[in-house]
């Protein structure tokens, strides 16, 4: 994915830093030497690793130079580094991996997070959040649009390559035989918004990038038109004219 | 509902608190002056309010003596008093008000929340957290043995005064109008547990139990076999045994 534009993916921050912040809440006392945040973005979840743990070396990862320079300006105290978490191997003794709505990201999630808790200290923890809104609206007028357009040959390949997250039980059978602790859960967040507008700022920050990328800029524009028409039709406004955005979250914690 | 046996909804007790915990998570930083836990049963959730409001008076309301007397010897600090909080009113100047998995054994509890939120201070909270598994085999299951048997025309009338628990989007119609900040959720937790079994001692600290308090002792058997055996048709084993059980629970966080 190309560099993600920073400015956007901040105007939501603090519901993105909230899904962290529940995530971390669930890590549970186990000291940590090393941590590493994968796919830290701007840094607001290093941050919040840098609060929990101070005594620990907090070292953000991300493949975007413009996350790691904001995140580099705005953390202290915790390293960044440019790394594909994809490719990335982690060093043996590492105690704690968090990964905050970024694993949905890579082409497969299952092999990479087998690799992650192969590589975990006993008693380490792999913390990870991944978005579950594919089946939402917001997701799936995304892709209609995408499958629907003079675009459709260029943007088909992409919408195929979006991770598709699994029922909770296929991560219970994937991590309990490597894991001697596991927490799984799921949380839909009910995000009021102001208008349908603003569904389409917070997702060209994230999944809605990849799908413009591809496009000349007039073609950007008849996808972003049809795209919000869309969504104007499909998210019903209520009494005080905000707009309800459902966004479900996995969430899990391992402990080796 | 009768007194609940305070061992069998104990044994539960890190699971429940733990929705209390994530609940009390979201409540802001308000300063309380005085608390009120709404169905506290055994005083779990008036620990954690303790714990996170040292200098406010907390006060546990439940209408289970048995509930009450184990809570009164388990947490210092807290008062306890015996009252039907579909009944009660709260005094004017209250500041937050708490109810973690209890205004859904009330009948009306969209009425009751209107009323509970125009006692409260401006700034003030209220927080609840309400089971919403009523879809879930666990709850199906119990309603359509409840449906299919000698004992239907006592158990379907208590079938009928169970709460529905609405879609978000009516709780956000029902506040929003009411309160300057409003924070609704819902999480589902995925608990491993040994064996169905262990669904039917759950569920007998809770809702079971309305089933079970009419009927006389032999057909409790009857009832109780009826279930296993259904519960252990729709829960499949994972490859390690284990059965895992869905919990959704619908939160919300709302300030006057």
């Amino acid at each position: 994915m190309g560099d993600l534009n920073t400015a956007l993916y901040m105007k939501f921050e603090n519901e993105r830093t909230r899904a962290a912040s529940n995530l971390l809440a669930q890590v549970p006392d186990i000291n940590p030497r090393i941590v590493y945040d994968l796919g830290c973005g701007p840094g607001n979840s290093t941050q919040l690793l840098r609060r929990r743990f101070p005594s620990a070396s907090v070292i953000g990862l991300d493949s975007s130079n413009n996350m790691l320079q904001v995140a580099r300006s705005r953390v202290t105290g915790a390293q960044f580094l440019k790394e594909d978490i994809e490719f990335w191997l982690p060093p043996k003794d590492v105690d704690l991996l968090f990964a905050n709505a970024s694993l949905h990201f890579v082409r497969d999630h299952y092999k990479l997070m087998v690799r992650l808790v192969s590589c975990l200290n006993e008693g380490g923890c792999i913390a990870v959040q991944m978005p579950n809104n594919m089946q939402e609206d917001s997701h799936a007028l995304m892709r209609m649009i995408a499958a629907d357009g003079p675009w459709a040959d260029r943007l088909v390949p992409i919408a195929k390559t979006r991770a598709i997250i699994g029922p909770s039980d296929e991560y219970y059978r994937l991590l309990a035989p490597i894991c001697s602790k596991l927490d799984i859960w799921q949380t839909t967040y009910i995000h009021p918004i102001d208008t349908p507008d603003r569904i389409v700022e917070w997702f060209e920050g994230a999944e809605l990038h990849a799908f413009l990328e591809p496009l000349y800029p007039e073609e950007r524009g008849e996808f972003l038109a049809r795209y919000r028409a869309a969504l104007s039709e499909s998210y019903a406004p209520q009494p005080d004219g905000k707009f309800l955005l459902r966004y479900p979250r996995l969430f899990f914690v391992a402990q080796k």
